[in-house]
């Protein structure tokens, strides 16, 4: 495995001591493991490249390695999970529009409930890739699957970046009801909700609804929400005890995915007229000075209704098999 | 609301002090509860009848209560969690199996996210009816309804009666991963998997697959996974320590619904041909004498795939709402 990173004190330091001086730097990487400082010869070696930087910095490295990647045949597995701000893309999309049409079958999405700190110690867990090439997906699948990590495959390359993208704004949610002293069955709902939500947008532009339910959408979901090491949930606790987003960003001292995608999220959602009641006042918290408490008072007394309204294209809808004469039946 | 109980001990303490003597006894009851000694006298009077019962015991008390019941119109709502290891059964079909086809319409399930510690606080939660008759889920709805309760509305009885049974079943694996040291990653994978699973038997049984995605599965599955106060959870997490499922029970001191559920839904599971992997090992530790360890080591290690196989009739494989020509849409 060959690393390049823009840093070059991460590449020292992995040659010096095999640890990543700036992040997990008190986990010892295998041998096999080799710093690079060539990003085009670390390219032009792969069969298998990982994106994995952050989602508003996708344009810019795809950008910068533009020319080594369109000189190579490999996958490109990006890891990232985030819509960029400024134009709502998912990031396949984006790098397809730095690289070209061309490269959209070689492209594979990877995301599911993969927190760092867990894998490092290689507790057991699963995640998906999704892609368009079937032989791809099966290659990335055979590649990172060990003994510690399930790697499961998936055509649903849309709804398994909106849900890795999208589920990082809940998670602010999350840590909001768990600042304010909510219990279980509160951030439960959160979720369930919040997955609603994120569901629709997903189908809106594209996703098919099961992925959502997947470890991309639901466990992912889950994982970020329960997670007091998660920077998103950080976020919220901190807004709930009275923090401005300014302060908790500067606590948390890193970037935190979930408010850009807010904001990129509500735009999508405003241009195909789809409800994110959650995101909305994640938002409204976030950028326009909203308490915490008057946001849950907000989302509590909304009109009662169906689990699934009729004008959105809820899952249960569409899930006719098994429909039987049956009393009770669904 | 007037208040039954096959042990006169609750009444005459609810009588004496305004608490329940046996189950959250530091909760203050409000006053317009009261006890009623004569079950016939609570049950004519009532417009809707909540019954409250373990699973194992719904068809007995059905059976006491016949004559009451059918001499009303009043709404059933039935609150139990769990199925009849006997039989399968829901627990709408045990109450229309002993009171006849004729009381269907007036049938109304209940179910989600609602630890009951937390909702005799007061602390936000929803939770959703299900039923056949619009104007009694409404009237249910309406009647259940406060400003820390949000009271949805299905039409998918079954659905929201499997999703509050077989979650047991996933909350005692959670207990197991949680007593193994795992993380928040496994036990995200965990609860996906295990909804899927829980998925896929409900739509062979008539179920809707959008219902599990809603506060009766999803929500009520991360509710009870996360929570160290369900009985379910600490059932699984004795037996990862080495304990037996007669110590773990008798440390209990209460009925777990999740075991005995697992036995049903291994029933059901193999007379429909439905794969339940996760339910299956929960089972084997539970009856069969397998560690816990064993088990988790046994599903890391099953045969790559799909997150939605092609032969199961998982929810991705029917929304096809919102399929574009773009590139990487699913």
């Amino acid at each position: 495995v060959d690393v390049w990173d823009g840093d070059a004190r991460v590449l020292d330091g992995i040659a010096a001591g095999a640890k990543n001086p700036l992040y997990l730097t008190d986990v010892e990487l295998p041998s096999s493991v080799a710093p690079c400082h060539s990003m085009a010869d670390c390219i032009a070696e792969a069969d298998i490249i990982l994106l994995t930087v952050p989602a508003q910095a996708m344009r810019g490295v795809c950008l910068l390695a533009k020319e080594p990647l369109l000189g190579t045949s490999a996958t490109l597995v990006s890891a990232s999970k985030g819509l960029e701000v400024a134009t709502g893309a998912r990031m396949s999309q984006v790098i397809a529009s730095v690289l070209g049409e061309e490269v959209i079958g070689r492209l594979v999405a990877l995301s599911g409930p993969n927190l760092a700190g867990e894998m490092s110690k290689l507790m057991p867990a699963a995640t998906v890739v999704a892609g368009n090439d079937p032989s791809r997906i099966a290659a990335t699948q055979a590649a990172l699957s060990m003994p510690a990590l399930r790697v499961y495959a998936s055509q649903g390359v849309a709804g398994v970046e909106f849900g890795g993208a999208l589920k990082n704004i809940i998670a602010v949610a999350a840590g909001m009801t768990d600042g304010l002293g909510y219990g279980d069955n509160t951030k439960a709902s959160l979720m369930t909700r919040g997955l609603a939500e994120i569901t629709r947008l997903g189908i809106a532009h594209g996703a098919q609804a099961g992925t959502f339910m997947g470890l991309s959408g639901l466990g992912d979901l889950v994982a970020t929400c329960s997670s007091r090491s998660s920077r998103n949930w950080r976020v919220g606790n901190a807004l709930a005890q009275g923090k401005t987003f300014e302060q908790a960003s500067e606590e948390l001292g890193m970037v935190a995915e979930g408010p850009p995608t807010s904001k990129a999220a509500l735009h999508l959602a405003k241009g195909s007229g789809v409800e994110m009641p959650i995101t909305a006042r994640v938002h409204a918290i976030l950028y326009e000075g909203e308490s915490a408490e008057d946001a849950a008072r907000a989302l509590m007394s909304r009109p009662l209704k169906n689990e699934w309204s009729s004008e959105e294209a809820g899952p249960g809808k569409q899930a006719q098999a098994g429909r039987t004469p049956e009393c009770n039946a669904e």
